[in-house]
């Protein structure tokens, strides 16, 4: 109990947004409001105030914004974070004794009653003016000094809106009740909420079939990804590769002489996870890279697979990282009866732990040095939790622009853990997620479930692992389909090239998810001038992104009625409605489908009897639609889908119709 | 961190239930068992065990129940508590190496691999041998290491059943994790649940119209009231009534010399709280009647009206816990322009907090210790709130029996809060709701919203403050109707009576809620005998709730479908499905309404093809039924209700049907 002890009225019954109570932080990035929520009340009819307080983490002063009532004992108010780094809110609530006397004299009907009670507002004013010099403001002080004296002489300027406002200024907050959780929240920079990533094999971007890529290929490699709208080029491991049971191609058990082997499977005798495999270039051409990718808007993100191939320098330098087996070996990953000998999973479990964690981050801070400040981690639900938290968590700290993708395909409460946990994004279940029904609830459940403020969904219709039956079966027009669909309903998006664009989908056996030929375990060269390449709807795509700030965050994202069951329809837009985007999406890849879709116009802000223009952003064309319900073709051999932006009719003198 | 620090990989995500994560007791009653949800995993794929941890709050040591995946992540076990009292419940979880073992053991094919599994076992089996030792499990220690022997030999017991089962009492649960909070849990006894009030004035029991009622008329009244089948007899303050200010008939506001004033303005000369307004009786009559109520299965509950006539012995004694107006007065209770200055509220932020606090528990003590178990609290929601958290646990750390319902008609989250602060059963908005959508939506809220953790609801269709408009017009019908809803879809209700068997429905003035000619103001003669009185038709709701245990809880309440707005239908059953009982009301006091009632046979587990009987416990009518869709007509001048219990029908081989 506080100082104040039970004199203490006021009550604050939940402060929202929480995740878990305020164990975990809520995230937003820089430029966006905290729109802070308490469900405030005291006993009685006495008025109440509440102030949402905030405060860089490492600040010791809060800043406070005064709360509005919504009603029901809903208060609210906001602030935005002044950049990027880690902050705390909270919420204080006192009843205040002048805002009561107030409330109350303007409803005092009895002359006498308000004699008396004008008498009490002049103590209470006197009261004010001793905070406000206490608080050194000295006018405000005097003010209310001269106010009491005019109370006490009986001159009714009791209801004087000015005093009011000054003494506002200087409330009694002595028997004040406080949140007792500081709420943590995070605050990224931009690309957290809003990227666009192209996955490619650096040693497949050789310009001659069968030569190892090197980092100067992708450097050349860059103006293309450029021009098809990517903003995060993400490659995949790029150290040294284990040559003790290398896995051939098609993931072999044997490699012949000549295989490549997996870039995950790290570490070599050229050294581990801060070495850069010699067959990709010197750390000085990485260098080279990142500043070259920064030149076309774009940044490098890394891989992180904390895993040792058994020739892994840290496999003789630290034995007591690895679990051993009854016969002195070392445990290789399994789960039985599959085995992966090629991998050796480091021990959370072991002794040295500490050591351990020391040395994982430290993997972390040589790459930040070295510019990268995206990472992709590779399966981090199979590494111990604690660790994620502490890791990230110290990364940021230091370097608040950090930004962690977990590549977590698994259960949903351990995406959802590790999302708490510190990952800026995460990878979800999107590749698998086809029809309409499906599409509708899961992007439903992203953008408006708990996870919304903690969890960052990042969408690929493919990656080097996920070769979708959709994808391997519906031709050329599944792959417009689907990355349209992962281009408009997320903010965060990928692909994995030039696969995708190159319509890639011969799957290594019937019942695979894995490519043929899949460059985990080879070079593969890519013809990425042929003519039914997607690089120029992909292209399309991404601009419209560039162009459509609703199409740069999850949050308003809100699903529309249709009458077919291959069409989905969706709307997001911004917070102010100046950018509106409606896409319909012909779901079944191999036949044209039509039917009315009926949007919600109210949410979109359109009178129901008035037209508006909807423009396909695609296309170029542009429709004269009328109310809510209106007709959609797609023929899925020419496009998939219609990527409207809504077009407001402009009122002028003339009473011609222009739209905005 | 833990002394295993980083090493624990277990992860406990959520334990429910939870009222605010653990800053409030989650309620049961004694007998009910606390079903406890964990949310854990653990990186990668190694097994996990879990248990839920309990014990009495006062106890040092836990006991542990193992909890059972469900999938998703989500463990359940459940104890059942001793006896009431207050406990406290946690969950524990960790990596288990032995399960994980023999998991991954019953799935390795390959036999060189096999055999250096049953090595590992080996090892694990000796530690399991070792934690035996040390916890005086000497039986289980021998033969774990037994079994280690036979399996460094090879002999190949690995997978042995009843060794797996003694390892598993012996877990290594070094670096397990345990959720944070020790989550309070409330066990009532069974009243707090299952409950049936009865309100009367004392004063207005005497047989004699116009001589004032005492403790020996109520006495004389007990076996009306035990014949009705109430198990609650609530007296509205019994204490001496103020005769400063005090109000007239009707709220006048002066009273005649001859007025008995209101029992809520407490205290005058004669006493206070802990004394007995003399024409009542003494403390000796009081006693007497609590054993007598207790003779005919009653118990008593008195009126907690923290609130001060203004001739109050406190307000001498104590005028430092009043706030003083500006001209030395004592400040009455307002909500301007509205006065009430027969009555001195207490001024909860006055220096003298904890005199105050002290002597307001005192006043609870007292009457506990005149032997009164249950304490119904005029207007919670107008003293501090943090006096209740204390005063509510003080008591009932000493008399865990008492039972304290909130009399606060306000905003839903302050009714909310008193629960959670302590209050076993609360007031509802019951009275107000009316129409089917209203009651759908209301009860469905209580049954299944989160306060079904901690908010039980206690239906009264009238009180002395309310005669509700519809009780106004809707003559002797929608008195029926009123209260068999209340008695069938709450497990806690209670009447103001005379007043409602005898339909008493006169409003003091068109447009209020009040009573004509209130009690609260005046003496009545109440002519129980009359002919239309409802005493026989409560007598029968009330057996029926005895008899059948599925109304005496909220929480499997569900509604059922009509085809009629007017007819509003639902269920109640046991856990075990012995007891259902599926009530049909029609809503409307003047005409007989029909219609087809839509059952949830899947819920109710009657198959769909098979007839059923219901048996109206009201009428004793009995109809045979098959299918959801079956039809009712009620005719409200009649029975406004059925309240039927369902009888499957019993398959004998003489081929005739009977029912259970």
């Amino acid at each position: 109990m506080s100082a104040a002890g039970g004199r203490v009225r006021a009550v604050i019954d939940a402060v929202l947004p929480a995740v878990d109570g305020g164990r975990f932080a809520v995230k937003r990035v820089a430029g966006e409001a905290l729109e802070g929520e308490a469900h405030c009340f005291a006993d009685g009819h006495d008025v109440l105030r509440a102030r949402l307080l905030w405060r860089a983490e490492d600040a010791t002063a809060w800043q406070e914004v005064e709360m509005q009532p919504l009603g029901n004992d809903v208060w609210r108010a906001q602030f935005i974070p002044e950049g990027i780094g880690r902050y705390r809110y909270s919420v204080a609530a006192w009843v205040d004794a002048f805002a009561t006397w107030r409330h109350d004299l303007a409803r005092r009907e009895d002359p006498a009653d308000r004699a008396v009670a004008v008498l009490s507002g002049a103590y209470l004013a006197e009261e004010a003016a001793a905070r406000a010099k206490d608080e050194n403001a000295g006018a405000d002080a005097q003010q209310l000094a001269d106010w009491a004296k005019r109370l006490r002489k009986g001159i009714d300027a009791a209801l004087d809106e000015e005093m009011a406002a000054i003494a506002a200024r200087h409330p009694d907050r002595s028997l004040e009740a406080r949140w007792p959780v500081e709420m943590p929240l995070t605050v990224d920079r931009e690309r957290a909420r809003y990227s666009t990533w192209y996955e490619l094999f650096p040693r497949s971007a050789g310009e001659t079939p069968g030569r190892h890529g090197t980092f100067a290929d992708v450097e050349k490699r860059l103006a293309y990804v450029a021009e098809l709208g990517f903003d995060v080029l993400y490659l995949p491991p790029i150290h040294p590769i284990g040559r003790e049971r290398r896995k051939g191609k098609n993931n072999a058990a044997a490699a012949a002489p000549d295989d490549v082997g997996s870039p995950w499977a790290i570490g070599a005798k050229e050294g581990g996870h801060k070495a850069i495999h010699p067959a990709l270039g010197t750390l000085q051409d990485f260098r080279r890279l990142v500043k070259a990718a920064a030149k076309h808007g774009m940044e490098i993100a890394l891989d992180i697979a904390y895993q040792c191939a058994p020739d892994h320098p840290y496999v003789k330098e630290h034995p007591e990282w690895f679990r051993k087996r009854p016969d002195g070996s070392v445990q290789y990953a399994e789960n039985p009866p599959k085995k992966y000998q090629d991998i050796y999973p480091f021990d959370f479990e072991c002794a040295d732990w500490q050591g351990l964690w020391a040395e994982l981050k430290s993997v972390l801070d040589f790459w930040i040095g070295e510019g990268v400040k995206i990472f992709r981690v590779d399966n981090p639900h199979t590494k111990a939790f604690p660790f994620w938290e502490w890791a990230i968590g110290e990364v940021r700290r230091a370097h608040p622009d950090v930004i962690f993708l977990a590549e977590a395909f698994t259960r949903p409460k351990v995406m959802h853990r590790l999302a708490k946990l510190g990952y800026t994004q995460s990878y979800t279940y999107f590749a698998w997620r086809n029809s309409k029904h499906e599409l509708t609830e899961y992007f439903t459940e992203l953008a408006q479930g708990p996870g919304r403020e903690y969890f960052r969904p990042n969408v690929w219709p493919n990656t080097p692992d996920i070769l979708t039956e959709a994808l391997q079966i519906g031709g050329r027009a599944v792959f417009m389909q689907r990355i349209a669909l992962a281009a408009t309903l997320a903010a965060s998006y990928g692909i994995y090239g030039p696969a995708y664009e190159l319509l890639e989908h011969q799957p290594r056996e019937p019942g695979s998810e894995e490519y043929l030929d899949s460059e985990k375990y080879q070079l593969r060269h890519w013809d990425l001038a042929r003519a039914d390449s997607l690089r120029g709807y992909i292209g399309a795509l991404n601009r419209i992104r560039r162009d459509n700030p609703a199409l740069q965050s999850d949050a308003s994202l809100r699903f529309f009625g249709t009458d077919n069951d291959q069409l989905l329809a969706y709307g997001k837009q911004t917070a102010d409605g100046s950018n509106q985007i409606v896409c319909v999406v012909n779901l079944n890849p191999h036949h044209a489908h039509s039917g009315w879709v009926e949007l919600d116009l109210g949410w979109l802000g359109v009178e129901p009897d008035k037209p508006y223009q909807v423009h396909d952003l695609l296309s170029g064309a542009r429709y004269l639609w009328t109310g809510a319900r209106n007709y959609v073709q797609l023929d899925p051999q020419r496009s998939p889908a219609h990527v409207f932006r809504l077009r407001r009719r402009l009122h002028r003198e003339q009473d011609f119709d222009y739209f905005l």
